[in-house]
């Protein structure tokens, strides 16, 4: 089967316009194909304050009343995307920016109303691997933000990291997807306060004795169950650190297999 | 040659949450292969009032400043775009939302600066119609919002009505095309203060009459320019009126053709 590289890139990389590009230089040069998922971190919360909206954060979640979710719509599938569609066609790549309800790529539901209501947020319910097949055939690098739609008319936020391994694992039917988490960390990290600490190969026997050992906790914990998740599913490998993981220079980085 | 209908929508429909949705009922319902561009209009304008970002006309045309081109990506290219493409989904449309940067679809060049500096505005340079067949010949329906790039990694604010008329004569290539400039009027009218004295076949004689008679002047004269330079290449017909023209029913409207 043909490679496919998925890659997530964070709102500490999107917030700077310098590390932005560099990075959309390293992603230009990666051979074969491959796919962008951006989110838009706080853009987002910026813009919001900046209109009068209040962001509501509860456990760290962004509560995504109406109002928010047209600011998100704004920034992630506008200003973010665009910007970075034309820096791509600028490197020589044909970028071809989408949200979940373009070509009816991602489909997802309202999550439902329990202890918290989220608002307009969207869990992922398919991801239409031929529709995003016939793209990348035909040399365009898709690049999603981090929206979905529920088929009825509506946008829903969706996190990015989950739309992420769906579609490696949506895409794993005919690809050999791997997944590249570009974040803040060098990594996986046995100690954070040491970011120089990381654990090069997790596989599941390892990552249960760090699961007991209390050294995976927190944010990477929902990180990381979402890993195996898409490797139990068909993704050959995820990949996490910072940029330039996408690089051979870079040695120092975490690399989960099953 | 299969047919191919290009629609324009203008701001007056867009802003009208109940327009905008019937408007989307009769395009979803045209036959055959088709495209849609549509501006953005006066919500761009309240956008960049909230943002207290001031809109300077000249000559009844928006001067484009960094600030403002940054609330025409998130007002055009995210808000309005991205919400007509998770309604058309809900009509039963695939339909995928573009910029002219998006797989490189149109390509422009930043206006020269002469006596006016209309800051980050493009003249249309090229328009891929290959990537474009590829994206309608797997049955997507491409939706346009009024943004290009300069292949330089700058998006470009650019005219719809000339976007539309762009596309339409680079995909008589290999299509029969028509135009639908779908606006705030019957059509082209005889009497600017009678709703109903709409001229209904316009061809390039009756056009110079037209002209000399001066009952073609204002706004309408460059829209019409705009219409003929189509026809002359390569558009077999152009249709001016309300969103009905799009339906069987309406017998009250402009054609143009050579």
């Amino acid at each position: 089967m043909e490679k496919l590289s998925i890659i997530k890139i964070g709102g500490n990389i999107i917030e700077d316009e310098s590390s932005l590009h560099e990075f959309l230089k390293l992603f230009s040069n990666l051979t074969g194909k491959k796919i962008l998922v951006h989110g838009g971190g706080k853009k987002a919360t910026q813009m919001a304050a900046k209109l009068g909206i209040a962001s509501t954060m509860v456990n760290g979640r962004r509560i995504t009343d109406a109002a928010t979710l047209k600011v998100i719509t704004m920034v992630y599938g506008g200003l973010v995307n665009k910007n970075i569609i034309a820096k791509l066609q600028s490197l020589g790549i044909n970028a071809i920016g989408l949200s979940g309800a373009d070509g009816n790529t991602i489909l997802s539901s309202k999550r439902p109303v329990k202890e918290i209501d989220y608002g307009f947020v969207g869990d992922v319910k398919n991801v239409d691997n031929q529709a995003i097949e016939v793209l990348i055939n035909h040399d365009f690098t898709p690049v999603f933000c981090a929206i979905t739609h529920d088929g009825n008319g509506q946008l829903l936020n969706t996190n990015a990291d989950t739309i992420t391994s769906q579609i490696a694992v949506s895409m794993s039917k005919n690809y050999e997807t791997s997944i590249y988490y570009c974040f803040e960390l060098n990594g996986v990290l046995e100690d954070i306060n040491d970011k120089n600490s990381v654990i090069k190969h997790i596989n599941s026997k390892s990552y249960s004795t760090l699961l007991s050992d209390g050294i995976i906790a927190d944010g990477m914990l929902p990180k990381l169950e979402n890993c195996f998740n898409a490797l139990k599913n068909g993704v050959r490998a995820v990949f996490m650190g910072n940029t330039t993981i996408l690089t051979k220079e870079n040695e120092n980085y975490t690399k989960i297999m099953l």
